[in-house]
């Protein structure tokens, strides 16, 4: 079954990270091959980052010119996907306007995403409106390209149900329009999230703990043997554990047998190097080392594809002008059924009327 | 001093009738003609509207319309004045996206005019996100036409208060870009509340007790010869009031020396007839005869005009394409500043930088 089509992205407040790879950067390069999905669209969402980073817009915008770059270096074709800034769509702005008529204060106060996002980020009293607004806001960035599919995680699956909401209020009271999205669930698990070098939960500029997908070799080198382990295994010999141990937990995310044949053959796979880590006897300094070989030649050719367009900015430039305007064509096609729904469409009415 | 521009404007969810009339109208006619006015914007808010109408969007449409013929039909000069429809100038949902980032949602919370306008409307707990969102909203409609002017009753003071607090913190945040408005102060007490014919405090279509500028002759006298006068004021001997007596309200805002001379030569003035009136021997159907002589005679030249757009529709939607088109060319200019400022000017960066 094909005609699916999906919305994602990122917010651009810094250079994306292993932690992005892993959790949703892979699976893009999926759907890019899934014949299911018709189109993706990428949204780099910097409307949505100047929410709570209203202070801050050059932190903004040099970002998105990264994570452009980002995406292009890991594999992102814009020949099939487009990559689109989303304050240069400005259709988005107006369905939000819109959509915000058909929800009340309190619903999105008491939605449970809103709430934990607020408290996250330690806002107060001082939540600022289109911070507030945001559930809305996706809502126009979800069903302006009618998608039927994004990919979020199940803390953020309140938020898809209110667009649903919104969806569903918008065509009881217009008509037929939007369409309802589903969540995207991976055929596998190939959707996870990894922690911070440190072991902290979350990967985060301001923690200093994150591995970059432009990091070069030695600064990747550095990280990964600083990386946090098992702090109980002191001695070669001693018993490891793999609870909470962040070197086994990359390496679940991102080796396979054949790294070990290349970098490791003493073992078959990461089968045996845990037995022998958890039986003691494996030292980390030598997990780390592989750790880093199989992570360098996962980065070294998205590095060097990063390279190429850090030294050729302005192709990058034509991408986003033409991810941007296919967005834009397809979301203005969608802005005007909606506003011929709500018969606000008032130069064509009248044209038609009176001449 | 020359140079003040005035943004102003009325929601339509109904045809304009003569409370608009001495409220706002009366005064638009002055400031087309003040040399201290470059320009003045007039703005169908339908975008406003139907955050409280999100349900009856054909209502607004047509009011759109409607709103417009009272407009042309009353003097407003579309050489001069610019007449726009509010959803169509998209600028203006992009700044209110920006603004919102620059207000806290306690701000709105706290501000007196939302807090009444909710209790007005019986929202109770479903206040729509549009319709709390609307000071901000109106912070985008008086800043993307760089107003200096904008002419707002008492009550809504606090939310003009609230525009220049956006205003200040966008020019601390980004630079100096947008313009401080003040309130219009009208030169003289030309600007008043007319109460409905009913004695009501104020007109309104819901309790049928209006004359709009359209009525035509039959129907006007109909509702003038019914209005509220002076309850005690039983037998023509008996002494009248004129406090809350809506005939002379009415008198006080439209009639003058002139309309004595030519309807009632037996006084001189208002001030004679009121003097009768209080004494006792007066009785309430000659004031109201007088007062709908003085009536027909304004609204008469109106009801012609009004007339002939109502058979040229089309000229109507002439002068509405070019005073929209007038009006986005304005507003372009001050999003492509505020866009420069906020350094979200990707492309024109961009191509400077990298070509």
């Amino acid at each position: 079954m094909a005609g699916k089509i999906m919305l994602t992205g990122d917010r651009p407040t810094g250079k994306l990270h292993i932690g992005h790879y892993v959790g949703s950067l892979r699976q893009r390069l999926e759907i890019q091959k899934d014949p299911e999905f018709d189109k993706m669209f990428i949204m780099i969402a910097d409307a949505q980052a100047l929410t709570d980073n209203a202070e801050n817009p050059q932190k903004v915008r040099e970002s998105v010119m990264q994570v452009a770059m980002d995406y292009l270096a890991i594999g992102i074709d814009p020949s099939k996907t487009s990559i689109m800034i989303q304050s240069l769509v400005p259709q988005l702005h107006e369905l939000t306007m819109y959509y915000m008529n058909l929800v009340t204060v309190s619903r999105v106060q008491r939605n449970p995403t809103i709430k934990s996002e607020i408290q996250m980020r330690g806002f107060g009293d001082n939540i600022p409106m289109g911070f507030f607004n945001y559930p809305v806001s996706q809502a126009s960035d979800i069903t302006a390209f009618m998608a039927t599919t994004v990919p979020v995680g199940e803390d953020q699956e309140p938020m898809l149900e209110l667009c649903r909401e919104i969806v569903r209020r918008f065509n009881h009271v217009y008509g037929e329009v939007l369409i309802e999205p589903e969540i995207y669930l991976p055929p596998n698990q190939s959707c996870m999230r990894l922690p911070g070098t440190d072991g902290q939960a979350k990967m985060s500029k301001s923690l200093g703990n994150t591995i970059y997908l432009s990091d070069p070799e030695d600064v990747l080198k550095k990280k990964v043997m600083g990386m946090y382990t098992d702090p109980t295994h002191l001695k070669v010999s001693d018993p490891g554990h793999l609870e909470g141990n962040t070197v086994f937990q990359y390496l679940d995310a991102f080796c396979s047998d054949e790294d070990f044949e290349k970098y490791l053959p003493e073992y078959k796979n990461l089968d045996e190097l845990k037995e022998h880590y958890t039986r003691g006897g494996l030292g980390d300094v030598k997990v780390k080392k592989f750790l880093f070989n199989v992570l360098n030649e996962f980065l070294t050719p998205i590095r060097e594809k990063r390279a190429y367009y850090e030294q050729h900015p302005e192709e990058v430039v034509e991408i986003l002008r033409a991810g941007t305007a296919d967005a834009v064509a397809t979301a203005e096609k969608t802005l005007a059924a909606v506003k011929h729904a709500m018969q606000i469409d008032y130069f064509e009415r009248w044209d038609k009327e009176y001449k």
